[in-house]
């Protein structure tokens, strides 16, 4: 049984309702969906929903039919087979205490973050990156103290045939 | 009636149904979930998830008080009242051709973009920031054609108390 990650990406209408019948169909087949992200496009009658999961293949499949078959969706498209571009971003809060200041802001030069809110004891940081790069950093932000961190989960696109 | 913009925070158990019943919970009452991001904690188990929307008060208070008694939801957090730091990401997929090369590239610089993929034809490019950053990033680039788009919506954090 292959546990293959996929990161399917989908066009949907922008309508109540939508967001609940696609979760359903996972959950029904007891697929934990691991991220999810979704947003109006350029189109506000049309959300991108970008959802990764793991599951063996012949499931897998079963749930892209099954999304192809659900009304108010537009497309469907699991990436996992082509070459695409992935990323994402989470929000770090973590202890800046005087001793440890410096360690983190070479933490966030080195991974090229940002320092998007400052207290007199915490630092918050926004990082963007690959799943990998993002656990590298939490696993090196820990040791200093983190108090909370929200991730969006990954958004995906094909790349352009070259 | 006021349509009043929500951010709402939930810490859920990272099980298959749970962000099923909380879509429900939402198209149930006719509401749309205009964003949401679910991605896992450093605790595996948890997952986080933030969800925009626009709505009424009353209604508002109706969900979240229904979120409060559902099952497998740890923690429930309204963060429209308090002091928030708020971000979303963006993949953006725009036409680069010889002769707006050096625009884009202007874009990217005063916006604090990444290019994260080049093709022959297009540049992929990654931008952080609040949606009004992201909105206006995007109107700019629409003159020099955009062909794909993928936002992960809004995630969000309460500041600390100075």
């Amino acid at each position: 049984m292959t546990q293959e990650k996929h990161t399917i990406s989908l066009m949907v209408e922008n309508i109540p309702g939508v967001l609940s019948r696609i979760a359903g169909l996972f959950s029904g087949r007891g697929f934990n969906i691991e991220s999810i992200c979704a947003a109006p496009t350029m189109d506000r009658l049309v959300t991108r929903i970008t959802i990764t999961t793991r599951g063996d293949e012949s499931i897998m499949e079963q749930i892209n039919k099954q999304l192809n078959k659900l009304v108010n969706i537009i497309k469907v498209q699991d990436l996992t087979e082509t070459d695409f571009v992935e990323r994402e971003m989470a929000l770090v809060k973590v202890k800046a205490e005087p001793g440890n200041r410096a360690e983190i802001l070479r933490l966030v030069d080195i991974f090229r973050c940002k320092v998007v809110d400052v207290s007199p004891t915490h630092y918050t940081i926004e990082v963007t990156g690959t799943a990998e790069k993002l656990g590298a950093l939490l696993e090196l932000l820990k040791m200093v103290g983190v108090k909370e961190i929200a991730r969006t989960g990954s958004i995906a696109m094909a790349r352009e045939k070259k």
